[in-house]
This record gives structure tokens, C-alpha cells and sequence, in this order.
């Protein structure tokens, strides 16, 4: 079945391998009149580059993207928006053995099963390079959403057991350290950390956070379509998530009703929350207050220790994997959780325009 | 925007409201030649139903379903299943009260900010009541996993502070005590913890289970349409869910891959993983072990003790919510969990028959 | 697979069968704060409702329909819109003799080849009734765009070989004649060979013809999501429809480009065309003057005299298909086209806010 | 809203404008293991590639395709398959007078309105060159449809006043004649009408035909999803097209029940039908005949005799086209015909596995 078309309004098409020609994205739905050129699209892609530190994959690619259409003198003209960025540092060599057995945690088992073979080649589809055409579609919503007062962040909060500290909390810290990190001495711990699981042969994982703020109330629907289920497939669609929660997640699970409750307050005549314990969003709509999300990622599942795995006849064999890996792909991670939940964000604006006859009449002007 | 539809090959369209004339579903692309009757869909709907504890609201409705089509000579025919609960109890004076003002931590203010207005009647659309139509539509999807040998089973993992203990675990308790626990003493320090509640006019949340067994290997998508991406919206699309995750989920993000990976491994010639950490999935794609995921719930947000909140107009006031509320939903989450999942994993297994060439040509028989 | 919806982000969802408990719909995505009862409906099912005159089926039904979700206080919440006619005039023994054969011309074959078996009982899902939920939808659709300034009127083209004579042409006769031709004389000569038939024990078909107008330019999308390609899969879904033309149709194929094409001209600063050979789409997009398309029906199947035919096992029989049916499906159809065609356009009107990014700003005031 | 992805199962999102780097399409949902290299779509693309004959536009295009992804070892992976024309002969000077003003029968007024400006290069997304993603994808499809033992064919059945005659119809003709009609003699008829046209800077249109063979019973849905209904979708979204008839189509209108009704038989226990007057869909699903239908095409709205428009503001004037086009486009259009009819019956085939509980327990051998 095609899998690799997100949305409903505005929706995006990727496609592409590892070691393929290329990989690329069409973005569809886009409203026509949206200022956009190849560098609005390249600053997302830059964040996600590899070989940004040395806590990233030493692949060297300079992942550059041109825009082959849906552009029109400067502007979005409202017809699809193909994206693409070819494959450049490709090492097809040392992947070669990798075709002949499973790696743990990987999909290499899993796409065999499903379709009869796989291309073996650094991961194919499943590998980590899937996300080019996701961060190159969310830089065109988050320029979207930009036009209409939206503003969507996302950042490290943890990586294995290092936390940032709320108390430290420094957005502009991010952009200091590579490990986007909004905390400075929270960063300096988790390098250690990092190190000592690179001395080890071993990975880390971590947890994203992301806001969505100056998204207005009334977005997103009451039952399928919530807002929170539409973040929560967006995000859990990115390789390597094993978890989501909304506002206070899995603690509110903990909390007394009284406690988990956000009261409604009026300043000024406008209403608004005493808190955000729901992280802003009721019954799957937006309330006006920020949305604020947290994704869980597991491991990087590539080590160079040794692992036991199995051969596709099924021989149980030894194998520590070789190769150019990420021992934590949570920094990497930042920018593709933001475009993802900006898609997501933009996609819901849209559908939102149609929920009330009188304002679709006056937009209709009759 | 349609939002009321659910699943792409086997969908479910729900409609209704707490106090309308009645709340339903219809099941559409559901295979033909499936036994299915009346009785199958009630055993579900009953797990469900108000007023089985004294946990769960006073309200008291049969919840008594009809299948108005798609069923001829005891079977399905393919053609949609649309089934009606109609609304008996309904006391909508009870609720008349808060047609003025918006309940902390329900849908009240964000309804009111998309559509204008809303039904406020027992919070409408956004009532409970709207999972009627979810666990009717679950309980056609496990008849058709029932063919396939596949089983879901969820249960209540955690009720506030009190969680299940491994070593006690128990499935064949939950049919023992209300609160859908397997493990008899948490069961019987969860009441306890829920009648301090109760005494204090709060409330409490939890967080339930869900294992999906007998699932081949290769069912899922590689990107949009992974799995854990599917389940995590119909999971999330369940009002007051405020996290989903995963296998190890959360745990994940803390620790090494060394420690995180599932070796594979052979035993008489089939492949499988010696442990389960991925819950089941790899790379979005069912690896042939036990699917096994958590939903957070908060907790009810309607308490009797008072809260700050405001008027329409925004005069701030302050409230205590009256009627039959239920102190905690999970207990009668636990169903509603396992028909989303059940629907989720039937429409992706019919998605999965499309996945290779040769299986599609013996298929056709050419 | 799932066949019962139709619509992006306005959708219905139809349901039931000739001889089970009912047929319905839901109708999800309506903006909220729609005026809308019953008897809106219903003034749109009594135009379909047999027994209207000697050309249509005696089978007694009055299709009444009662509205279960989605309205509060006289208008739509924008939840879903569920509405039930139930079956009264079952008759079933006139129809247990088909279970064995197959009627030409019906699904009864085909359905049996997909399915395994049918639901043999009047034509099943397959029969007529079924377009009592497109005809309900369509009457939601249609308040809707009376709302926007938009109006759908269809009728009978041609009956036969009577066809309505263009310069007799008078609309307000539709409603004076049962056979819904906008012209007296036309209708009294298709009278006339509508007897004939019936003496004749045989069947007739026709032509169906719709004018959208007031729809506003710039509807449709310019390539798969043609305003023209949505009106041919919804009019081509409706049983008994064998073509499909909008503009000069057909004729286009025979005529020149210079008599085809329409001439821009200007009159008061308003742009507007001299002639309207397109139909009103130009590119797949309205142009603002009238859309005008036109449908042909095929005879009725089901015909008194003598046909040849086979038994489920293959052995030939002849048959003649008794029971209650219309000698000709043209007039009752004449509104099925009408619902269909404003559920479409309403679908694309709600589909059209989202094109301009200046007018998404200006909608939500940034 | 997002409208360029045609399919459910087997899906292509089509790119790209008539002087942009380039266009392309992705198709997704197509099974692993079907052979396909450049060569396979490269035959198709020839087909409708420019400067075949005197009655195609003389713009000079080698369209050569690439593809950029989805295909391992010469067979597909199950991910998308992403194809890539690059634009060359591009010209744009030729077109920079049309920025000013309105084409009579082009969609130049219609993208203004919609978009509030346009790419005016060429047509843009308009131009007859957007079926370059169609035809490319329509390959993909051709080749599964003969793994299954479907084959697709479509072809010239008149051009303005000049048919094919039955008696004469010879297939093989069609690859020998540039306007791949079946019939020489008409062939060369057509021929002297088309240079009387170019004489009188005039253009004409005319009907294609396309039969599907080998297609099994019970493939289509009997409600919205109808293969009629889809074919008619499908075709009805190619550029041009202004009407769509399937076996009797139009001339169905005329006839009676006796007349238009194809008896079933029975030759050595398989059931079939002695005629064809249904075009092999009853009910909406294929019977296991051919299935034929005919698409009428208009006349090429770019002509370089004088006609009456107006410019964006208004102002009226009088243009005649210039630059290199087809005096008729059905020739270049019979493979864009064959392609979206490929790719809808495809989709449909993909989609027909679920219809049956014991072919699915079957697939999955439980």
C-alpha cells in the first residue's frame, strides 16, 4: 500500500534510498503566494546534515537541494513542489556485507519479511536519510505557518540520563551547542556521557521537546483527527520513536483530576489557562495556549560491539557493526520532529478554515 | 473537515452524541463471508457500559446495539455495517447548568472557539459516549483478526500511583475484579486508592496495556504508514489519552543500544528475537513478536470539588461539577483501547496483502 | 475495500441494503451553524420516493427520514450528520426466485464473483435504494450552498428518442409533469412511448441534464482533482450511468477550435465569456459562467419479457423478471444526479478556501 | 488543497510545469519484485513525446526519463518509484506575450482567479506537458497488469468527422499510421481533414478508445468506488477530455431494456455473456468481459486564426496563437488515455484482495 504520503490538505510525497540516486519530496497543497526559494529550504536541511560534530555519522554529504517546480518568481504558485538532494557519498563497499544477515534493531529482518528482498545498501528506505524529504517539506510549512503567526521548537531535553534543567532553560544555548541542547551545562554532561558510550563501543538515546506557539484556539478536530493524534502519527512516523505524550504525558496519569485540571482565567477580557498541564490541547482542539509535546527516541541500533544475530537461512552468528554511525541521532533528530509537527500544524490550519458556515459565506463574500 | 473516519482498506465512520437520539458507526470494507451477529458486537459494548462498579457513573443505559446492514444469512456481505445505539438516560437537566461556562479540562471553551457554539449536553461529540461507535467497529475488527489467528488483549496497567506487579501478573484476574487489573492485590490497593479519591470529590488517571499476538512479520508500512505511527493516532484519537508508547517506549530514551537491541535467533530453523525491547516492531513493521504498547489516561477531569474557571462572556467564577461521574475512566478505557488496536491492526494486515508481486499473482492465479 | 464515502473534506458515508432494516447516511465535515431539519431532507427523499407516478415501481414506501446526530437547536454542530430511512414494503418472497439465477443487466453476478455470495433480496446493496443516502446527503450539501449563492438544477434531458426542444424549453414545467422534463410537449410525447414500452413488457432509457450556477471562478484543481473529474466519478457512480458529458461533450470531438473555443469578453469591468461551449470549466477549474453537464442512464434492466440467462451452476434458463419495477429510472434519478452533483461542488467550494495565502492570512487576521 | 495524487493502493503524485527545470511523478504502493527498468517507462513516454508527425507540436523534447529511486537489481523494492523528466527545449520567449492576457479555451482566466497569479510559461501545470507523470506512471502499471495477465489498449476512434470503421479495424494499423488509428483507409482521411484545419489555422478534436482485457470478475466496488466510476475519474482528469461513455454509452440512452441487456451463458461450465452492450462492468464491477470505454477529446484551443479575449484588466483585444502547436492532440493522447486507465484498473485489481474472509485466511494461511 503507499505509505509515503502525510496529510490531508497539505500533504507531502517522499521518496528515496540510502544509496539510491537521490532523495526527495513533493510537497502538495501549498497555497499559491508563499515567498520561497531553495535557501528557505536548505537552512532545515543544514541541521540535519551529518558531520556537524563529532557525535554525528563522518558521512560526508553536502545534502544540497534544488526545487524543481511549483515555483514561479519567487513564489509558491499552488501546484506541487517537487524537492530533491542527490546522493553524493554513497560507500556502497561497506555495506556489502550487511546484505547477508539481520542487524539487531534495524529493519533489515522485518523488510524481508514484507516484501521478499530489500535493498541492502546502508538501510535503503529504513535508513536515517528517509527524513531529507520530511525536513525539506517541513522547512516549506514552517514558512507557511510563519505567514500566519506560528512558530514551532524543538529542541533536546534529555539525552540517556541527562536532563536539561528547567531552571537553566536557555533556548539560544541550542545554537551553541551541537547536541541542541537548551541548557549549557546540561550539554557539557551529556558530551561526557556521549564519550564514555563511544569509549564503550555503545549508543545513547534521548528525548525531543518541541512548542508549537501562536497557534490560535479551535484547531483540529473533536474525534480521528485531534490534533494530539495527528502529532502523535506525525512524530511516531519518524524512524527510531518509541514514545509520545502531550503536556504532562504519561505523569498526568499520576495526577489527581484537581491537580491535572487547568482553570480557565480572563485577563482583560480575553480568556485563557492558569496552566498547561494539557499542553494545549482539549479534546484534540487547540486552546490557545502552547502546544508542547516530548518524543522518546531509542538508541542508535548500529554499535561496533558485539552482537548475536542470525543469517537470512537462520545461522546464529557474532557481528559488531562497522561503518559511519551516530552513536545518538537525538541532535539530528531536532530539526525532523520540528518539520514534522510544523507539517502536521499547517495541515490542520488549513482544514480548519472550513468549520463554520458563517465565516466560510463571508469568506465567499455572498 | 470530515474527521469521524478512521482506517484506509477497513474503515470506521462514528457518529452521535451523549444526548442526541442515539450514537453509531458504520464499519465499511469490512471482507465478506465473516459470521458476525448482534451477540458479538454486545459482549463488547458491555465491557464498556456505565454503572458496572462503583468506579464507573451511575448513569444507567443498556447500550443496546442493532445492525441495520451488511449482515445477510448470519455473514457479512462486504457492503458497510452500520450499527445504532440509541440514547435512554438522558437527565438533560442535569447538564443545563454548565451550557453557561467552560469545565476545566473538557472541550467546552475549545468547541466553542472552532464551531461558535456546541451541544453542551453532556459535553456532546465530546462525551465518552462517543467510543460507543469506536468499540462497536473493534469488535467487527477482532472477529476478522479471530480468522487470522490474531489476538488482542488490553488490561489496566496502572491506577494512579498503583501499578501491576510482573511477578503477580494474571490476565485471567481481570474478568475477576472491575478495574480490568491483572493482579489481584494492585486491584485491591487501586480501590483503595480510588475511594480516598472519591472521599476527596477528585479524581484519578492510569495508564493501560495493550498486547497484540499472532501478528505475521511484515505487517506495516516503512514510513508514514508504520505500525507504531498507525497505532499511536488511533490510540491518541481516544479522548484523555495524553501519551502513547511502545515497548521499552520512554525507557528506551535512557538506555544503551547494547541494551536496547533484540538479538535474533534461530530456534529449529525459525527466525525470532530473544528478547523484545522494540514491543514488537522494527522500522514500523510487525517483526513477528508480540505487539505491546501503553496509553496514558488522565485523569476525569469532571470533579466535585471546586475550580476556578470562567463564563462565557469571561467572568471568572467558581464551579464544582455535579452528575454521575466516574472517578476514573481507565477501567472502561480498556475496551476502547483494544477495539482501536484491533481496527488499527486489521486494516494494516488487509493493507499487507498488497506488499509483493508473486504473492499477488498466485493470488489471481496467473 | 472501503466504497461507501465519498468526499474530502465534506463526506458522506452511505449504508444499506433494498430488503434489510434500513439505508442511511452520515455526513461528516458540515460547517456548524447550518440551518437544517427534517423536513430538508425530506423534501429532497419525496422527490425519489416510488409510487409518484405509473412509471415508477409500486412498491409503497414513505421513505421517511429521521435525523439521529449532529443538529442542536435547529442547526448543524459540525459533528456528524447520521440520518435513517427504515425499509417498511419488504415484500421478500417476490424476490427469493432470483437467489438462483442471475438477472442480466444486474449486479447479481458480479456480485456473487467479488463477494462469495449476495444478499439476493431485491438487488441488495446494488438496488435502487441505495441512493437514498446520496439523496439525503444531497439535500445537506445543497442548504449549504444555497447559503454561498450557489444553486444545482437537473432534469430530464430526453427519454428514448423524445429529447426536451431547446426553444420550448421551460423549467417550471419540471415540477407540473412526473417525468421532470422542462417541457410539456416533450413530456406528453415520452408519456406516450413510456406506454409503449410497458405494453411491450420492455424498458427505456435517457438522458439527465444539470446546471450548477452561481458557483464562484477558481473552483476545481488543475489536475487530478478537475471540478469536471469530480462530477464525472460522482454522476458515473450512480448506478445505470453508462456516460458522462459536461460543456459540448461529445459534440466537442466533431467541432473546430475556433467554434469551440468561448471568446473572453468584458462587459462593465467584470470579466465574462460570449459563449459557454466549456460547460464552465476551463483546466478543470469553474470560470464563473454556468457548469452544465449531462448523464446517460441506461433502460432498466429488469423487464417483463422473455430473456436468456444462466443458474449459478452454469445451466441455462430463460426468464422474465416479475415484481414492482420502474418502466424507466430517468425521473427519479433526475434528483440522485442533483444530490450528487452539489455534494460534489459543495465538497470543492469548502476544498477552494485553502489556494491563496493571502486570503488563509486574512482569514486568520495575521 | 493537495489534488495531485491520483489512486488508494498504488498511488502517483504527479510534478512539474511546461518550462520548469522539469516533472515527474512518484508512484507509491507498488508491490515488490516486478521487473522494471528506464527502458519500460521510456517506451511509454515515446508514445506521447512531441514531433512524431506533422500533427504534433514541433517543440523538440528527447524526454528522457530517469529514475531516482525504488528499483534494487532491476526489480522494484515496494518503495516509491520517483521519475524525472528534465525540460529543454524551453523557449520562453515564445510565450511572454500570453503573460498579458486570457487564451479562449485554455485555463489561463480560471488559474488567475484561483491563484491570484500564474506561471504563464507554456500553460505551466496546464500544459499538455503535465501528462508526462501520468504516462510515466501508467508504465509502471502496464508492466503489473501483465504480470497479472491484463492488458490495456487504446487508440483513435475518430478524429472531427472521420471514424474508424468496424469492418476495417485492424489494431496492428495503428502503430503503422502517427495518429494510431485502427483503419488505414481512415486514417488517411483524417489526414486531409487535419491539413484542411491547418490550412484555415484551425484545429479539430476527436474520440479515443481503450479496451482492458483479461481483467477477472468481481474487480470494482459497487457504490462510490465503482470501476466505472473510477475509469471515469481517471480519464475525465486528462487536460481536454470533455466526456466519458463506457460499452453503449450515450446510445444506451435510446435503447430499450430488450435491446441493451446482455444475456448470460454458459460454454463448458463458464459462465459468460453472449454480448457486450454493458462495456464489461455491471454493477459497477468488472463481469470478466472487456471492459471498453471512449473519451472524447476537444479541439486544440490554440489557433492561430483571429479571436476576440480580453487582458487581465479587461481591456478587450484580438489575439491569434502563435508558437509550436498540435492541430489536434488525440493522437499524443492515446497513451495518456491507456496510462490513467492502466494505472485506475491497477489500483482497483490491488484493492479487489480484500473482498473475501477466506481469501484473506487463505493469503495468510491460518
Amino acid at each position: 500500500m503507499a505509505g509515503s504520503t502525510y496529510g490531508k490538505i497539505l500533504t507531502m510525497t517522499t521518496w528515496g534510498e540510502s544509496h539510491g540516486a537521490g532523495l526527495g519530496v513533493v510537497v502538495d497543497g501549498c497555497p499559491a503566494g508563499l515567498p520561497l526559494g531553495e535557501e528557505d529550504i536548505q537552512r532545515f536541511l543544514d541541521r540535519r546534515k551529518p558531520g556537524q560534530s563529532r557525535y554525528t555519522t563522518k558521512r560526508s554529504e553536502s545534502d544540497t537541494v534544488e526545487i524543481l517546480s511549483g515555483i514561479f518568481e519567487g513564489k509558491t504558485t499552488g501546484t506541487p513542489i517537487s524537492m530533491l538532494v542527490r546522493n553524493q557519498d554513497q560507500h556502497s563497499k561497506d555495506y556489502s556485507e550487511i546484505a547477508s544477515y539481520y542487524r539487531p534493531g534495524h529493519a533489515d529482518y522485518t523488510f524481508d519479511e514484507k516484501y521478499g528482498f530489500r535493498d541492502y545498501r546502508g538501510g535503503g528506505r529504513s535508513s536515517g536519510r528517509e527524513t531529507i524529504g520530511r525536513v525539506a517539506a517541513g522547512a516549506v510549512a514552517s514558512k507557511l505557518l510563519e505567514q500566519l503567526g506560528v512558530r514551532v521548537t524543538a529542541y533536546t531535553k534529555s539525552i540517556g540520563p541527562v536532563s536539561v534543567n528547567s531552571e537553566r532553560f536557555d533556548l539560544a544555548e541550542c545554537s551553541r551547542n551541537r547536541l541542541y541542547m537548551p541548557d549549557a551545562a546540561a550539554a557539557e554532561e551529556a558530551a561526557a556521557f556521549l564519550e564514555e558510550k563511544m569509549a564503550q563501543k555503545d549508543s545513547a538515546g534521548g528525548v525531543v521537546e518541541c512548542v508549537i506557539s501562536g497557534l490560535p484556539a479551535g484547531i483540529g478536530d473533536p474525534v480521528f483527527e485531534k490534533l494530539s493524534a495527528n502529532l502523535a502519527k506525525s512524530i511516531c512516523s519518524i524512524g527510531a520513536v518509541k514514545g509520545f505524550e502531550i503536556g504532562e504525558g504519561f505523569r498526568a496519569a499520576g495526577m489527581a483530576g484537581s491537580e491535572n485540571n487547568d482553570a480557565f482565567c480572563s485577563t482583560d477580557g480575553v480568556i485563557g489557562k492558569a496552566t498547561n498541564h494539557a499542553g494545549g490541547i482539549l479534546g484534540g482542539i487547540s486552546d490557545g495556549s502552547e502546544i508542547c509535546f516530548r518524543a522518546a527516541f531509542k538508541p542508535t541500533p548500529s554499535i561496533a560491539s558485539v552482537q548475536k544475530t542470525v543469517k537470512r537461512d537462520g545461522e546464529e552468528i557474532e557481528v559488531s557493526i562497522k561503518g559511519r554511525h551516530d552513536p545518538i541521532i537525538v541532535p539530528r533528530a531536532v530539526v525532523v520532529v520540528e518539520a514534522m509537527a510544523a507539517f502536521a500544524a499547517a495541515d490542520m490550519l488549513l482544514a480548519g478554515m472550513t468549520a463554520r458556515i458563517d465565516r466560510i459565506r463571508e469568506f465567499y463574500k455572498k
